[in-house]
């Protein structure tokens, strides 16, 4: 008998990356519809950026890119209706966050929490990386807010993004976001439903 | 009375690029299916890339975007019935062509002659830059290949393809393909459609 295995996306994301945002705020719906289940990957751009003898984001060292970039999420976040205010930090830290949201990988609360977090960033305009940010988020989802702060900053906990952002590395990471379906990578928002299909396709 | 113009899209591309390779078999059937008028602007990324201190395409310079990129070509072509071959030599001069396409522009034959060159350099995996390679093209067209290519070197046609190339770098163009509809840019074949939707929608 056939047993087919359900389909299952790799999410790489970062919660300083705006083209992550877009695919934060849509991916748990397109997913749920297709019966893809998705795998929360949250890791740091940064290092990975530094790798490659950049300092921070490319739309910030590469100034014709940064001029259109936000041009182009102005438009997409019309096209996808999503709320969208172009950032006066760009891009925020989000260390503390990313942390959080590794713990909560794999439990119900990490895409209102991925998204709540997203929003503060994109439509709020406002700092992400501080206890205040990530506690006002995991509240409002009446979760406990100190307990998982104080776990996600508990000393063997730290390490943890680290290693994340080493195998993102070694999977040929090079920007967020990024799917995988299996080994095969997708990357940029602009790959999301190429990326469900193939997960969709591959569990047939 | 109200008198709409009717809608144009001005298509940056180059022969070069892959992802223009992408456009350029896509654009004309898209563009005639909603009524847009399509303006052909060959230019070169070379000098574009140069100044911003690259010696060559990112995509050789940054192995694990240049790796990706194959990838993600291949599932394009196999989406859009597209042949394809990754080509030996990248990326593949083309000043010539180039120069050909600027002579053409306005010209019945630019877009099927832009298909020919393309599908040499991404199908059959040959050199584009060369007096053969064009003439080719040209006589599978019926056209006057020795007059037309005559006219392409000739010594006031040239700084044409230099001058093209100054204008797409004042746009702000950093890659190719890039659409323009009056000032609105979208860089990308991953936006053709979007932009020929925001041409009609202008139109209107």
């Amino acid at each position: 008998m056939h047993e087919p295995n359900p389909p299952v996306l790799d999410f790489w994301y970062e919660f300083g990356s705006n083209y992550s945002y877009l695919s934060v705020m849509r991916i748990e719906s397109l997913a749920a519809a297709r019966g893809v289940t998705v795998r929360w990957r949250p890791f740091l751009l940064g290092p990975i950026f530094r790798e490659f003898g950049w300092s921070t984001s490319p739309f910030v060292l590469q100034k014709e890119k940064g001029a259109y970039v936000w041009r182009d999420m102005a438009r997409l976040c019309r096209k996808y209706h999503l709320p969208w205010r172009q950032p006066t930090v760009f891009p925020r830290p989000a260390v503390l966050p990313l942390r959080v949201a590794l713990l909560g990988a794999d439990r119900p609360w990490i895409g209102e929490f991925s998204r709540r977090i997203m929003q503060r960033n994109f439509v709020d305009d406002r700092e992400i990386d501080t206890p205040d940010a990530v506690s006002d988020a995991l509240r409002a989802l009446a979760l406990p807010a100190e307990a998982i702060l104080a776990e996600a900053q508990a000393v063997d906990h730290k390490p943890r993004l680290r290693r994340q952002t080493e195998e993102a590395r070694a999977l040929g990471i090079f920007g967020a976001p990024t799917f995988f379906v299996a080994d095969e990578m997708f990357w940029g928002n602009d790959r999301l439903d190429d990326a469900l299909d193939f997960a969709v396709a591959r569990g047939q």
